[in-house]
This record gives C-alpha cells, sequence and structure tokens, in this order.
C-alpha cells in the first residue's frame, strides 16, 4: 500500500479531522491507488477520496463515470460513488470477465450530478456534515470551497494540503521500492546517453538517448535538463543543438517517473581532460553530498544537514559556496517534504526518501552538480542511486 | 507566435478588460513564449504574463529568479519582473555568451518577494489598479485571489480562464505546425507499435514500442490507452500483461505531445479475419466520423456536426449508436475549446483545430474507436492525421 495509514490517522488525531479529503491527483492515488487518467493529463476533471478518522468507517473513491473502467481494472479496493453519465453497451447474453463484471456493478450505482454534489452527498450520509473534515484545498477548482461550504454549512473545513504532504514524508516500503526503480532507471538512462558522448554530439541528440531509455523501462520522462559547456551553467537547461566539444562539462539534472514515483539526480561528465579547477569543484560539490549522506538518520534536523553540507563544500574547494537548500524530499512529488534548508523547522525521520545534492553555477562557464537519493534508515543513509563518487571522465 | 492576438484584443474589448493575466502553465506559454519548466511538472511554483489591452503596452513576464536562464535561453521578447532569490556565481573577468548576458541582465532586475506580489506591483505601476483585469483563475493557488483583492481593492478581477480557452480555440499557423507534427508522429508510433503485433505479444510491450517511437521522435508520452480483445471495451485501459490473441481487436486511443501540442487520435486493428459483425460496426463508425469531417466549415454549428456523426453512425450499421461528445478542440490542451456535443452553442470558425471520434464499447466484448484531427479551413477540413477509412487487419 502506498498510504503510510498510521501516519495519517495520527494527523487526524492532531487536527481533530472527523475526515480528510483528498483532491489532487497524487493524493487520490495515495490514499486509494486509484489512478485517474483524466485528472493527471489536464487540469479540470476531479476525483475525491474520503477517508474517514480510523475505525470510523472506509475510504470512498468519488469519481466520473467515464473512468469506473480504471477503477474496475485498477482493483481498487475502497467503496465508490460515481457522478455524471456514460454510454458503454451492455449484452446482458455474454459472460463478462472479471474486470468486465465490476465496471458493470459500478455502472449500476446512482449517480450523483457532478464531482462536488458526489462530494456533499457522502459527507451527508456518513453523518459528517457537522463534523471537522481536512480539505486538499490546492486540488479544488475554483468555486469549489465556495459550494462546498454553502452544502454544507455546519462543516469547519481545514485546509490539508499540507498534511497530505506531511504524511507522504514518511514513505511506505511499497513507495521506497517504486522510487528505488526510478532512481536505477534514471541512472541507466544517464550511462545510456553518456554512452554515445562523441565531438559533435547534441545535447538533443543525447536526451533522445536518455528518455528513449527511460521509457524503454517502462518509466516516463520528466524531468530532462542536460547541459554542455557553458550551458551546463543554466540551472533548468534544456536541450538545444549545442554540440559537444573537447573540454566541456555535461551536467544532467534529471528523473523520469516510474508508476508515478519520481526520481531527481545529478551527474556530471567532463569531455576530455578535466582542468584543476573543474576536478578541486566537482570533488569538493561531491564531499559535500556525502558528508551530508552521512549525518542522515532519524532525529537530525534538516537544517542540520543543510549546514553540514554547505560547510564541507566549502572547507573541500568552493570557499563561497552559498546555497538555498541542499535537497527535498520525493515521492509522488518531485519536491516532497522535507526541504533542506538553513530555516527549516523539519526533522528526519525513518522512512523519508531524499535528494541530497549540491549544485554550483558559473554562469556562462560550467555547471556541476551531485545528486543522490537516499532512505533515512534507523542506522543512517541508505542510497537508492549512487554518484560514484569521482568526476565520469570520457573521450580521452 | 502562438498567440492568436488579434482574437485575444477582441476578447478583452468585449469583456472590457484592461489588462488579462495568464497564470496556468499553458497560458504562460501561450501569451509569452515562455515555457517555464517547475509549473509543468508539479502544482506550486508561478509564473504570471500581464497582458494589458492593445496599444496600452507590452506583455510583461512575473516568474522566479531561479527559471531566468529559461527566459533567456528561450529568447522571450517579453519585459520581464523576477521575484525570489537563486545563486549563480558571475566572475566579470570572462566574456559571457548571449543567453549569459541576457541572464545576467534579468538577474540585475530588482526582485519581488513572491510571485503574487510582483503581481500587484506590475499591475501599480502599468497604471491599472482601478481597472477591471480577467484573470487565469484556474491557475491561481489558494489564497491568491484574496490576496490579490486585499493588495488592490480598486481593481475588478474578471475570471478570464474561459476567455483563453475562447481565444487558444482559433489556432496560428505556428500552433497548427505543432499540432500536424504531434499528430503524424503518434500515427508513427501506432504504426511501430503495430509492427510488432504477433500471438503473445502483451499490451505492455505494445505500448512500450509506441512511446519509445514517440519520444524518438523528440515528442512526449501523454495519452496511451492500448488495449486488447476484452479490454478494447475499457474506455481508458491502461496496458497490462494481457497477451495478443486471434480475433482481438487492438483499440488505440493515444496522443503525445510536441513543444507541448497534444495529439489524441484512435485507431483500431484487427489480429486475425475479422466477423462481419465487427466489420459492419467498424465501418459505421469510420462513416460518422468521415460525414463529420465533410460537414466541417466555418459558421457550421458543433451541434450540427454532433447530430451529423450521430446519424451517420446509426444509418450505416449501428443503429443504438449514442455519444454525449462526437469529439472536441485540441491544441495545448487535449480538450481546448469546442466540444462537439448536442448542447453545444459553439460555431466553428476558420483555424479551429477539431478532434472528430466515435468511440463505441461493448462491456467485455470490444471496444472500436475512430477519431482524426482536423483544421477547419475556409472550404472545409483540412486532415492533419488520417484514418485511412478501413479496419486495419493483421496476423492473417
Amino acid at each position: 500500500m502506498l498510504l503510510n495509514s498510521p501516519r495519517l490517522n495520527d494527523a487526524m488525531t492532531t487536527y481533530e479531522l472527523a475526515a480528510i479529503v483528498a483532491v489532487a491527483p497524487e493524493n487520490v492515488l495515495y490514499t486509494s491507488g486509484f489512478w485517474c487518467l483524466s485528472q493527471w493529463i489536464r487540469r479540470g476533471p476531479q476525483a475525491f477520496v474520503v477517508v474517514p478518522a480510523s475505525s470510523q468507517g472506509e475510504p470512498v473513491v468519488i469519481t466520473s463515470t467515464s473512468t469506473l473502467d480504471l477503477v474496475a481494472d485498477q482493483g481498487v479496493t475502497a467503496r465508490v460513488r460515481r457522478y455524471g453519465g456514460f454510454i458503454v453497451d451492455t449484452d446482458r447474453s455474454i459472460v463478462l470477465d472479471s474486470v468486465s463484471t465490476r465496471q458493470a456493478e459500478l455502472y449500476g450505482l446512482l449517480a450523483d450530478d457532478s464531482a462536488v454534489s458526489g462530494l456533499v452527498a457522502e459527507i451527508r450520509a456518513a453523518g459528517l456534515a457537522n463534523s471537522r473534515i481536512g480539505i486538499d484545498e490546492v486540488g479544488l477548482l475554483p468555486g469549489d470551497i465556495e459550494a462546498l461550504k454553502s452544502a454544507l454549512p455546519e462543516v469547519t473545513w481545514v485546509n490539508a494540503s499540507s498534511v497530505f504532504r506531511w504524511v507522504r514524508a514518511v514513505k511506505t516500503s511499497a513507495e521506497i521500492a517504486r522510487l528505488k526503480a526510478i532512481g536505477e532507471i534514471t541512472e541507466r538512462s544517464i550511462s545510456a546517453a553518456l554512452a554515445i558522448a562523441k565531438e559533435g554530439v547534441t545535447e538533443f541528440e543525447m536526451a533522445r538517448v536518455f528518455h528513449s531509455h527511460t521509457v524503454g523501462e517502462d518509466a516516463f520522462p520528466v524531468l530532462g535538463c542536460i547541459g554542455f559547456g557553458e550551458r551546463s551553467a543554466l540551472p533548468n537547461v534544456q536541450p538545444s543543438d549545442r554540440a559537444l566539444r573537447k573540454g566541456d562539462v555535461i551536467r544532467f539534472d534529471v528523473g523520469g517517473h516510474f508508476r508515478n514515483y519520481r526520481a531527481d539526480i545529478a551527474r556530471n561528465a567532463y569531455f576530455g581532460k578535466p582542468s584543476r579547477d573543474i576536478e578541486i569543484k566537482y570533488n569538493a560539490l561531491n564531499e559535500g553530498v556525502k558528508r551530508g549522506i552521512e549525518h542522515v538518520r532519524p532525529g537530525v534536523s534538516a537544517s542540520e544537514i543543510f549546514r553540514v553540507v554547505v560547510e564541507a563544500v566549502r572547507e573541500a574547494g568552493i570557499p563561497h559556496y552559498q546555497r538555498s537548500h541542499v535537497g527535498h524530499g520525493i515521492g509522488l512529488d518531485g519536491y516532497d517534504f522535507p526541504l533542506l534548508s538553513a530555516s527549516s523547522e523539519d526533522v528526519l525521520e525513518d522512512g523519508m526518501v531524499l535528494c541530497v545534492e549540491t549544485p554550483y553555477y558559473e554562469l556562462g562557464r560550467v555547471g556541476l552538480q551531485v545528486e543522490d537519493m537516499v532512505v533515512v534508515r534507523p542506522d543512517g543513509a541508505e542510497m537508492l542511486t549512487n554518484n560514484g563518487d569521482s568526476l565520469v571522465v570520457i573521450g580521452q
């Protein structure tokens, strides 16, 4: 199960919530296992999951009739409410497979008019119309909260997108397995891309090989910053027709998603013989990530990791190194909690998955960045990806 | 240019807007050409474009300092406001390339604290603090509109996401070129996938080839519904390990994006010798799309196209055929205006790009669907993709 149920229950107790409503696609997936295609590929289509406080009932998925085939095919076990219409012919004389049987059952449910009216009806039916309810406000459409307040005047609505982010910060083993998979796929995609490095190869060509490898392993492209030479210093560099030349750094800040779980790692290669300056800086950035990872342990504060990483980079070779953060959680979102910054008040917990990173940009000249994904374990960090410590040198 | 400026100006005149603010990623790209990575891959990071009414000034992009490299690299010509900090080292002794020079200039701008405070400052500076301003409300985060109302109490805010949708419905030639490109890439991706069809091949394997081909042509996967046999009847079918068998329909409802413009087309193949029933139904669905496309012309109503398509399918072999719609616009969103439905009040205009489709699902048995993309031209429809009229028969 993706959902960290005990942590969600703790949060609901803390905030005194009788129920919490998932709205954004990632929170719908997280709480119910239901991946609702339409809400992932555009903004507008809606699905909700109502999760009652523990021992007060089971989660309910509210989704459009047009998506019930996905509910059936994905074996979603939550109770379902549907809204709106959709036309599928049913011939009662044929024997249905199990997915179609479930789909037919779901079509037999009474339909609400809209997602919001379905949510209102569910809250009333569950006896929650006078309760405190957490709502994932970031996923709502304009007008939704006003409609909910008007239909359910006795409900106290509590903005709860940050509650979901807090719960999601500590991953279940099912989540960690997906994160490990996409971390490794991303590493292999980088290797595949670097394998075509030669004088004259363009960023476009390398990006094409990178993404093709990701897709070939059943993952999907998300982040694909790949820059050569002076373009490696563009923080968000998007591939261009810039051709590889001797003396170029190649910087990757990349990661796809596998079953909706994201990777975000950085690697550098040097095409030719790196200067002493590049070697020193790369090693300093790598030392920062290494020392940060060595300090990862439950109970350590995110700001402490920040301090350790920045100090290590400064001591090891970039005395003027500055950053706003040196990493972040990762999961269904590319920036999950916590943020590894100086002002963060978060504390690391067993099961968090972190990207620890030391980006460094010299405008018009070079960008270097080390970034790996680790799980916080009781005895320290378990690396999901591994930079391998030394700058990759190619084309010599 | 992606933006249909005359149409935007018309809309702003109609709604008496002194300015309109793009918020959602697609509207930011549409109005300024600025593709702001962070807002495309997660919800939270913000960029705005303020477009003043014609002859009252030039568009202004408001974006975070961390994304200014993209502004520079993409050659965005709009004036820029930045917000927030970001650390990039600058060595004044080196000669900068043109992108880095522009980036350095942008870093030199004064920074606002946040996207919203930048927007407020821009509206004040432009003398718009007492005006009617359209706001792309669907892209806002919770609290944004309250903050804007509080900071600019004399502004009359008009919800304008639907204005952007209306403007975007009529495509410029730059947009049509991208739509044609992704339509053709998607067709070739289907051909590549079908080329591996043989007994025992799984939906997963076919999907992998499909997406790999798309990525190999520098497009990105979005919609990938590929189902065999009884699974072809799942409207949103996601690939599984179902193996291909003789007598299976293979249904594709698919489309990637190329430079953010989307395709959405459907194709069917039959693995073996199709029954007379399948042939009749396929031909009826194809006849519906064909007749609909024959009627496409500026001035024809969307509801008329709906009526023609449904009637044609019924006459040609599926007398009980029913649908809620038979297509929709396509562009930066997979469902742009107009919707081809019975109740639509939209009228076709020169330059609209439409998907015309006739999906048909028999639960647990078979799904068939014809869908092509066309441009509305003065003398009729120009096909961007072409189903080719007859059911693809393979494996005989």
